[in-house]
């Protein structure tokens, strides 16, 4: 299976969910951000997933992952672009993503980011460039 | 199968192809991307192709329909993240992707854009809103 593209958007980087996640594929793809974040010494990172009908424990679950994982980094997570009825089930569910943020879409994270970065100054980012 | 989200960045729409193309998916897109590039009045067009291991003359062809068709719509299209060996393939198959401009990374192909949009004052969209 291919890879889910990690994309660098000046401070930010941009994930796009479309595919099924399997096991292996999200393993590889918190790898990615992961590596990404400390090469690039991102502060923020978007996931879109505005293409999901189904979002599921395990997706919920590797979405927090994710966003604690970016936190410990320095980066700040953002879920854009949920489609009404995946935040119905989810709540239905019982899972609220406890520990991730969310948007309607890009551009409301990115501006959500942009000023979540620039209040809180040098606390995610002193010991590497903020490139 | 689902749909190829179109995201919007500010002037720009961002697409990732991450799944394998089909017929009908591949003229799904084409539609929501005229369909954004109206609603929005976007200048640019910025499709990423990094997660594509192949990419065979059908989408080859899809590409330079896209990039056609946002230009009749005011929209100039730039594909980025093409891997060498598909870029080797495509030339060897004797496709040079014409009139589809290239960048080799998502901030290359937003800076290739921006200075196109802002070298052409008004000949893209002064019938539409520029927001």
């Amino acid at each position: 299976m291919e890879r889910i593209p990690v994309l660098r958007m000046g401070p930010l980087l941009l994930i796009t969910i479309q595919v099924d996640m399997h096991d292996r594929l999200a393993l590889q793809l918190q790898d990615d951000v992961a590596q990404r974040i400390s090469d690039f010494g991102s502060t923020g990172v978007l996931i879109d997933i505005s293409s999901l009908e189904i979002v599921d424990s395990f997706i919920g679950r590797m979405l927090a992952n994710i966003a604690a994982m970016s936190r410990v980094l320095g980066a700040e997570t953002v879920v854009v672009g949920m489609q009404p009825a995946v935040a119905i089930t989810l709540v239905e569910l019982g899972m609220s993503l406890p520990g991730v943020r969310t948007a309607l879409s890009v551009e409301a994270g990115m501006e959500s980011l942009m000023s979540a970065v620039s209040n809180a100054p040098d606390e995610a980012g002193d010991e590497r460039p903020q490139a």
